[in-house]
C-alpha cells in the first residue's frame, strides 16, 4: 500500500527512501550480519558460523515482504519472522543466527542507523538552504521591522537574514552532534547482556563499531536517544517553520516583498493567474508535523521494566514520521530559498 | 513505497485500504464526477457535457499514480494534476470538469467521504469489541478492586466488565454520530459559491445527497468537522487504550487473571517459553498514537483567510493517520478480548 | 503563590476565579453536603445527621488553604485532608460525613461543576463576540479573497464574516451541549456503589438533581466526560484562534483593513507610535495553549483498574488549565471584535 | 489568587517559588538593573543615571502586583507598566531606564534567568534521586526480568537499578549543560541592537555577564533556548517516568517487591487499611505533563518577523509550568526513592 499523494507535500524528502519497508528489512539484515561478525571478532562464533550468517543475510533480502508483515503482526515485530527466515537459510548454522539477541536489540538499532542515514539527508538540506542565503545578505539595505504584525522600525535586511541562516546553521549542527552520538542497542532478552557470551561489552563495542554507532550499555527502557532525536527534530522544524512562515508572509501581495520563482509550480486549480509560494508553504505544512510527533515519543518514554508493553512499538512509525516530516520541511525550505526573488523596490516602499 | 511492517503493529485496519493512495483517487474521481452529475441536475450542465464528465472520471481511474505524485508536488495538492487528466480525457468538455470547483472542495470532500467509511470499519470493530465481552460478564463472582495499582476491595467482575463495555459501546455511539453529520465543502476558490452558477447552494445540496454527506455552508477555513473527527477519534482511541491497559495489567505472571489464547500469536524472538498478549499490547501501542494527532488536528485550525497556507495541507495525512491509529486500535482490541480467557481460580486467589 | 502577570495575557478570564483554591474548596463542601443531603432523602442518614453534615460543610470554609495545601501532598489529593476538617466539626456525626464515597467521586463531581459553571462563561463571551459581528456584516461590499496567503478573488465582506460568526455560534453551541450533559461521579472506593447504602442509585440521582450534573453509572477509570470536555474545549479554541489571525492579518500595516480601537490598550515599551491589535493577538496566545492541553487530557485516558495511579491526578490542572486557555481566548477575542473598526476604503483599495 | 491545593500534587517544587510572581518581578528589576550597569560599563549611561535607575529598581520592588497585573493586559506584556513604574521613580533620570531595550528582551531575559535557576533545584532533586540507589545497587541478587509486562528471565537487581541511576545521571548531565548555556537577550526593538548605543554587542556581553547568562547575538524570533529547555525538561520527565513506573509496578500487593515506607503519606479517604506509593505516583502524574508542554513550546517556534504576534506571549506560563511539572517529578521520585524498602524474599519469590 502506498501513501505518496499526501505525501508529495508532508513527507517530500529522500528520507522516505531511508525508512521505508526496504530501507527496515536491509538494515535489519546489515544488523544481524553485523552481529556474527561482531561475535566472531570476539570469539563467541567460530568463521564457519558467522560467514554462513553473513550469506544467509545476503539472501534474505529476498523475503517476502507481505509475508513478512503479516507475520510481524503474530509476534508484534518484524524481527521475529525475520531471524526465522534468516535461520532458515542458514541450515545447519541456525542457532549462530541473531545469536544471543533480542528483537528489541535489532529494532532500536535499526531506528538508530536510519536516523542516522536521514539526519545526513537532511542536515544537508539545511546547508542548502543555509547556502543559498548568501547571496541575499549582501545587501545593506534596510527592511521594515515588524513586530506584533505591525510595523515597528527598519533593520538592515542583512540581519533579518542572517537570523535566518544562523538558525538553520545552529539546528543542523545540533542535528549533526546527534546522529553522530547515537549508540547500538544490544542487552538481550532483559539487557544484562547475559546471553551474549562471556564478553558481552566487547560483542556490543565491536557491534556498535562495525555499524558505525556509538557505544553505550542497553538503553532498551531508558529511551534517552529517541528523545535526542525528538528534540532535535522538533527544533530543527521549529526554526524551519520560521524561516517559511517570514517568507509566506513577505510573498503576500500586499507585502510582495519576495516571491517563489520556480518554473511550473504554485499553480491553482481554479485560479490560473496565482503563483504560490508553495515551497515555503510545504515546508511550513511538514514542520508542523513535528511538534506533536515529539510529544508523542516523550510520551512514549514511561517504559515497563525490561520492556514496553506498547509505549515502545509505538515509537518506531512516529519516529520515522519525525525523520519524514523534518526531511520534508527541509527540503521545501531549500527549495524556497534558492528560488526567491527579493524585490528590493517594494521593501523600500513598505518601510 | 511501502511502511507495512510497522504499520503491522500501530496500523493493522482495514482503514488503511479505504485512505491509502488507491481510495485518495477513487474518491477523488467519485466527487468529480457526483460534482458534474449535480450541476446537471440543478440545470448548470447540459446532459452531455454531465456525462463526459462522468465517463473521464470513470477512465481517470487508470491514470499514473507516480505522475500524479510528482506533480502533486508542483502544485501543493492531488487535485490539480487529477482535473488535468480528468480535463484531457474530457476531450471538447474540458470546461465542464470541476466546474467552479476548487482543490479545496474536493480534497475536503474527499477527507469526509473517507472518513465516514472508515468509521463504519472502526465502529464495527468496537461492536466486535463490546459484543465479546457478553459473555463474560454473565459471571457474578468478584475480583479484586484495585485503586492506584494497590489492592482496595472487591468488585463484581461483571461491574468491571460492563464498565468496559459501557466505554466502548459510548464511543462507537459518538463516532457513528459525528459520521452522519459529516457534511461536503463546496464553495469555489474563496468559499462563497460565486463561481457555481445561480444555485450554488442547490449544487451543494445535490452533490451532499449525492455523496452521502451533510449538507452544510461552506467551512473551507473554519474546521470544525476536522474538529469533531479528531475528538470524537482520540476519545475511542481513549477507551480503547484504557480496556487494554486493564487487559495487560490483568495478565501479568503475578495476577494472571487472563491470558490471550489465540493460536501463533504472542511469540518471541528469544524467549519461546514466553505468551504475550500482543493483542492488547498493540492495541495500546495504536491507542497512544491518538492524542498528539488529534493536538495536531485542533492546532491546524488556526487557518488563515480562505485557504490556509500551510495548515490546512497538514490536516490531511495526520486525519488519515488517526483514522487508521484509531481503526488498529480497535481491531487490535477486538481481536484480544475475542480471545480472552479468565481464569476465575487466579480472581479468586487475588481477591 | 499567584501567577496573575502571566495569567493577565494567557488566562484572562473570570473562570480563573471559578477555578482557582477558593472556587475548589467551595465546591468540595458543596458537594459533600449535597451528598449528605441526598443520601438523608433516599433514608441512608437521619435527619439529624444530614443537617450535622451540612453545617459543618457551612464551618469548614473557613479551612486554612494552606494546611490543606500542605496536607493533600500527604495523601495525594485535597479530599482527604478536607474531609477530615469536615468529620472533625461534625463531632459525634463524624460517620456521616463523605459516607461511603472516595476521593475521585468528590473531585470528580467537583471538575463537573466547575466546568458547567466556566463553560457559562465562555459560551457568554463568544455570544458577546458573535454579537458584535452583527453590525459588520450588514455591509455588502466585497474583500479580497486570499488563499494560500495570495489575492484569490473578491468574496462579499459579509460573507467572510459570516463564517466566524457561525463558527463562533456552533462552538458555544457545542460547549453548552457538552455542559448540560455532563454527569456527577459517584462509585465508591472501586465504583460499584456497595458502600452506598442499598440504593446506590437512587443516591447518585439524587446527588446529581441537587448539584445540577446529569446522572450517569460510575465513569472513574472511562473518562468520557473528561474527553468530552477536551473536545468541546480545544475546539472552541480553534476557532477562536482562526478568527483571531485574520484580525492579526487584516490589522498589518500593508493591508490595514481593520484596527482595534481600544483606549489604552496596545502599546509598546520602546515604540509609542505603535498600535497593537493587543487583544486579538491575546486571545491567539491563549488559543494556542488548547491543542496540547486536550491532548495531555485524551492521553490520560488510559487509566488503571478501578483509579489510576498518576493519570487521574495529572488531570486536574489541565482540565482547569484549558478551561481557563480556552476562557481567555474567548474574553479577548470579544474583547478585539467589539473594538473593530474597519476601514472600508483600504477594503476597496486592496481588492 | 492560587492554585495550591491541584499544584500540591503536580507542581510540588521549589520551583515554584523560583518562577512566581514575586519572582518575575524581582528578576525584571534584576535585569533592569543590569542593564544600566551594563551600559554604564560600556560608556552609554554616566554614573549618576545608572545609580538612579538601580535605585529606582530597588524602589521598584514594592510595586502593587495586582495594578500590574492589571496594567499587564492592556500592552500585552509585564515590562510596559513595570517599565513605567521605574522610570516615575527614576525622577529626571527616567530616560535612562530600560534604555535601548524592549519587553522582549526583558522577558526572554527573565525566562531564562529563571529557568537556570529553576533548573539547579531539578538537578539538585535529580541527585538525590540517583544518590538514594546507592544502597540498593549494592545487592547482587536476581530479580526477575519483565518483558511485554510478561515474566522474561532473571537479571539482577543491581543491573536494573543501575538503569534508573544511569538515566538519571544522564538527564541531570543535560539539564546542567542546558542551562549554562542559556543566553541573554539584547536587541532592541527589531533585534539589531540599533537602539543600543555604539556598542551594543559590548552592551549585551557586559549584561550576559553581569547576570551569568551565555552572550549570544539576538534571537528574539528564532527560539533555540526555548526549544532546548523544552527539549532537556521533557526529556527529563521521561526518565522520571520511567522510573516512577516501575516503582509502581513493583509495589502492586500481587509483586510486592518494593513499598514507599514514608510517615504519614499515602493514606486514602475511603480505605484506611490501604497503604499508597503516592510518591511514585505523583511523580508519574507530574512527568506526564512535559511531552504536551513541550509541544506546545516546539509549537511556538513559528514566530512572525521580528516579534511574534502570540505564539511568544503563548511561551511564558508553558515554559514555566514545564519547569514545576519536571520539578515536581523529580522532587517526588526523590521522595519515592529515599523512602523506599526493597521486600528481597519478595523479589526472590517472584522470581
Amino acid at each position: 500500500m502506498s501513501d505518496d499523494l499526501f505525501a508529495a507535500v508532508v513527507a517530500n524528502t529522500a528520507v522516505r527512501g531511508q525508512t521505508d519497508d526496504a530501507a527496515v528489512v536491509t538494515v535489519m539484515l546489515r544488523v544481524e550480519s553485523a552481529l556474527a561478525s561482531a561475535q566472531e571478532r570476539v570469539g563467541d562464533l567460530d568463521a564457519d558460523a558467522a560467514e554462513a550468517v553473513r550469506k544467509a543475510c545476503v539472501a534474505a533480502a529476498d523475503v517476502d515482504l507481505a509475508a513478512l508483515a503479516r507475520d510481524t503482526a503474530l509476534g508484534g515485530n518484524p524481527v521475529i519472522p525475520l531471524v526465522a527466515e534468516i535461520r532458515r537459510l542458514a541450515g545447519r548454522h541456525a542457532d549462530a543466527v541473531h545469536h544471543g539477541a533480542t528483537s528489541q536489540d535489532v529494532i532500536d538499532t535499526v531506528l538508530m542507523i536510519m536516523s542516522r542515514e536521514s539526519i545526513g539527508t537532511i542536515a544537508g538540506e539545511l546547508d542548502r538552504a543555509a547556502a543559498s542565503l548568501d547571496a541575499l545578505v549582501s545587501d545593506d539595505r534596510l527592511v521594515m521591522g515588524r513586530t506584533l504584525m505591525q510595523h515597528a522600525v527598519p533593520l538592515p535586511l542583512s540581519t533579518k537574514i542572517d537570523g535566518w541562516r544562523r538558525g538553520l546553521a545552529d539546528v543542523a549542527r545540533r542535528l549533526r552532534a546527534v546522529a553522530s552520538s547515537l549508540p547500538v542497542q544490544l542487552g538481550g532478552p532483559v539487557g544484562d547482556g547475559s546471553t551474549l557470551g562471556e564478553h558481552p561489552d566487547d560483542v556490543r563495542a565491536a557491534l556498535a563499531e562495525t555499524l558505525g554507532l556509538a557505544d553505550a550499555p542497553s538503553w532498551h527502557t531508558v529511551r534517552l536517544p529517541v528523545a535526542d532525536l525528538a528534540s532535535a527534530l522538533a527544533t530543527a522544524s521549529g526554526v524551519v517553520g520560521k524561516v517559511a512562515l517570514d517568507v509566506v508572509l513577505m510573498a503576500q501581495a500586499e507585502v510582495a516583498e519576495v516571491r517563489e520563482a520556480a518554473e511550473g509550480r504554485g499553480g491553482s486549480s481554479s485560479m490560473p493567474h496565482k503563483s504560490n509560494p508553495i515551497a515555503a508553504i510545504s515546508a511550513r505544512a511538514s514542520a508542523r508535523r513535528a511538534p506533536h510527533l515529539a510529544a508523542h515519543l516523550f510520551a512514549q518514554m514511561e517504559q515497563e521494566h525490561e520492556r514496553a508493553a506498547g509505549a515502545w512499538h509505538a515509537e518506531w512509525s512516529a519516529l520515522v514520521d519525525l525523520l519524514r516530516a523534518t526531511g520534508s520541511a527541509c527540503w521545501w525550505l531549500a527549495e524556497s530559498l534558492t528560488s526567491l526573488e527579493i524585490d528590493l523596490d517594494a521593501v523600500e516602499r513598505n518601510r
